[in-house]
């Protein structure tokens, strides 16, 4: 059994990662951390965990585990690697955007596996990928490892609400928010580095821009992107190059037919669907921001990184409705 | 034309108010005053207002006017009265619930036009009904009046979040209110009170109880009430009376077929359905919270105490869908 | 390996049959038998099981199996029956409401394991209750082992657009039913039969009625309800009732707060909450009408008639958004 | 008084402009024709008319009208046209895309009054702009008349499921369409056309591409458009542009900030915003889809065709929430 261990357990990608470790059948749960919520049992923060689960957040994190999730929010992983002492033996998957990037003195490995599938085998420190950023990458991602990209990408995303957070907001508010739809971060969206670097790492000649529209939906959980470019390549043959591409992917599916985004709800899925308009290239992709977008790829990292089959806990019944 | 001010600005009944008075015909807007907001252009808080009036919210009260709505909050309405002295023929519509309950000393006329029209015409002082109160009275008024309310009366409404205010909360959090429902304040609504005395002012003997589930609905806008006791009379008859009853009414339609909530969307109308069970007699009703059940009462309120046609300003588009 | 049959495949309940059999270890489904349907990938017309399960439907029905679902529609299983003959060893599931009333020559069980756990297991004929049913039995039946209902109880039920089957109709259309609410089959729901049954297996002298009022919600999924009537015993007491009837039930949680509705989305738990308001004891329950209200509830039958655990193949996350 | 004549009066388009001619100063709404609906009154049809309007769909229009609104649907106005001789001096407003198009014998003229203003004024026969059409026009025309538009204009915008009318499908059953998000029809929708024309004929010389991705949205009503091109000018300057075309426009406001699409629905007006990001111009524009993008447009055109202000009977009531 893994040793589990997560920081900033009351957020949203932490109720997440607690509901599928719940159920996986190689983890132990050994300490969830929470500074707001201390004390308090798990199913008073996340509610449906009634049944579930058993247990009360901790004030400490105990380092006695084999692994550590880190969910506190973007910023704060280095404050927590500087307050504790984490031992060498022990891995850590930060959810936040702080190691994505690399750098000198960055020993993060970015947690795609689909782009870095061995280097996360081995990987003792991981940078778990953003949720706009998964679900674009493994849209574009196919046509960078063909060297194809010669023009710029436009892409629109759409976003649930889940991805601001649980924080109470105006843009958050239901009488706002139901049944709107607004553009916010328009060419600027903090994920774009991640998705460049990775881009260039299959493309190293990559000179274009990747033009970004992030859309705040109307629904709570999701991601619905697309994106299109020039290539001059049949139809069928781009479609062969996403097929080999994800042939060994666990999750990721090449649909004949366009996706719609609840297709993959509560499931660690992605979805990609690939047409030929003229000499443009339209790629859809969905995404649950939540899991393949945050703590279910997180666990599924965890099973790379630990030697076990990805799919391990992540057999999730989507919701489907 | 009349001089309108308004006190509190800049919350969801003021922006519902300053819509419609936009295109009031016999309305002049002298004065918006918000703390919050104070030399803020109107439509910078009330983004739709763009195009349809000019301004900007004032920090004090110009008394200037021909009437005074209030729309501060609960409990703010006695702190108006004390800070501002309202000269004599300045008349005013509070659209709290703080003088809606008859008291020594309390000279507000209970501003439900179906009960009270000819109070209202003469009122200096009126105090607009609460949104559930609205939608539950016009449904159960017409046995009161006829005096056959012998048990208790069950009722359950459904309330959209705009109800909560415009402060951002958990139960208003876009991701926790989307598709979900859930009940507050059971048999013990603050509305209770002024529906017991209505019923009272009709049928002096009514001796039972009128239980009240409040329901959060997964919407925006619009009530949708429903309740049963028992009468033993036909359909037919029970029928004939809320014809009766509404059949000078501007707003109240008794429909054949049991309505659904989104027919009054954005207007302020109230639909309501009668129909027998056994001895059962179930009555739905249906308003716009907002409208009916706040501004656009208030403006209707304003009509009869000024003289004006009833729908002056009032025939408002629906939102329909 | 228990061996499965499933007939009318490409409705609602056979999708969420399938999603959770998918992943049921002690499940191996045979045949998947639809009309509308046959030749087609599962994934063709359940979309979201991409990845899932693979296979196609089928025309008749494979009878080698274990144990038949029949998800048929209601009326259809009679039809069934007289078509095939199926074996006297191969247990039958029936999700339809033919067989839920006791009745000379129905040799079917009622299918509420709470409520018949022990019949259940020896059951080789079962049909499985309806989703209001269950809801609303989860809420009373505590009550009636008490023998304590001695007036009418009060229920109101907002369900799902899911119950409604998937056929579109005037009522499902998203322009109607996004953010409405509606009453329809007021005092006359087809599951107050079974209720009723229920209730007076535990007490037999009840003679009051149900008063249910359901209630179209503007969702996709789940029921909210709640009951309530008289009982003159402390609500310390009534808990405790709550508590001991389900000391022993797999899924069904006595809470200390009124749940909401998402807090069961996709499971199959049932959440009821008690509480005391004068002499008026309020129950409310959630459920997923399609889990716990039907394919759920349909496995864990299947669980207790192979003498499995009944969690078995139902530990699912929650879509808690 | 204007006399009017409406074609297809049962279905959303229809239903959204009896709605707003009930309240029109200047009209008198003479017949209602409907074939599928013929001797319903108006509100069994289009049900919150209660209390607004009276009368009864007609069999055969009455051709003793000043003006025709054709809301036939798609292929049908030159079947009226064919069937009925309507007078020299009667008006026709069509609101099908049937006479969009220049063509020869085509003497309808195109109804986008920010466009075509003093052609509206004298026309006889007019086809009033798509949705998407008046939308993304309303978006880029100011561009084209500076004709700065030497690069492809990527266009993505979301509509609701009103703009696929009435009739019940897969895509706009609630249970499939509630939280979920898809495109159609990529690149090739309908309104390219009129789109094109219109951009061609402020600036002849445009020679590229208008991608467009059309999206489904989870909502009933409105239109979110964003679109985006090269331009080598500054931010203020692009600006200028944008407020000097539409300085006499009556229902177009050029905002400061990004709009959100709430703020338009159920009224006539069009919130344009303009934001430069190196050298890429972003555009999003907003509109309520059945009125400026149909039936309030419509109407518009009738005030301009009739010497009206073109805000008669346009002063609608935001529904704001």
């Amino acid at each position: 059994m893994i040793k589990v261990g997560v920081v900033g357990g009351a957020g949203y990608t932490a109720g997440e990662l607690l509901r599928i470790l719940a159920n996986h059948p190689q983890v132990e749960i050994s300490c969830v951390q929470s500074s707001s919520n201390a004390g308090k049992p798990f199913h008073e923060v996340h509610q449906d965990l009634i049944g579930d689960m058993e247990g009360t957040f901790a004030t400490d994190l105990d380092l006695n585990v084999d692994v550590i999730f880190i969910c506190s929010g973007h910023g704060k992983t280095q404050e927590f690697l500087d307050t504790y002492q984490v031992p060498e033996n022990v891995k850590i998957i930060d959810l936040s955007n702080d190691f994505r990037l690399e750098a000198v003195d960055n020993d993060f490995i970015y947690g795609l596996p689909e782009l870095n599938l061995e280097a996360i085998k081995s990987a003792k420190h991981l940078a778990n990928p953003g949720c706009f950023a998964t679900a674009i990458q493994l849209a574009v991602l196919p046509l960078a490892a063909k060297g194809v990209l010669t023009e710029d990408v436009h892409v629109n995303a759409v976003t649930g609400s889940t991805g601001a957070g649980q924080n109470p907001s105006r843009t958050t508010h239901f009488s706002w928010r139901n049944n709107n739809v607004s553009i916010y971060k328009a060419f600027s969206h903090q994920h774009l580095g991640e998705i460049n670097q990775s881009v260039k790492q299959l493309q190293n000649d990559f000179a274009h821009d990747i033009k970004f529209l992030p859309v705040r939906g109307n629904f709570p959980k999701g991601i619905f992107a697309s994106l299109y470019t020039t290539v001059k390549a049949s139809e069928e043959e781009v479609v062969s190059w996403y097929r080999d591409f994800y042939k060994e992917a666990a999750f990721v599916h090449v649909l004949d037919e366009a996706p719609d985004m609840k297709q993959v709800l509560n499931t660690n899925k992605c979805l990609v669907h690939v047409e030929k308009h003229g000499d443009t290239v339209l790629v859809t992709s969905v995404i649950d921001n939540l899991i393949k977008g945050a703590s279910g790829q997180a666990v599924q990292n965890m099973n790379l990184m630990f030697g076990l089959d990805q799919k391990e806990g992540l057999r999730l019944k989507s919701s489907s409705f």
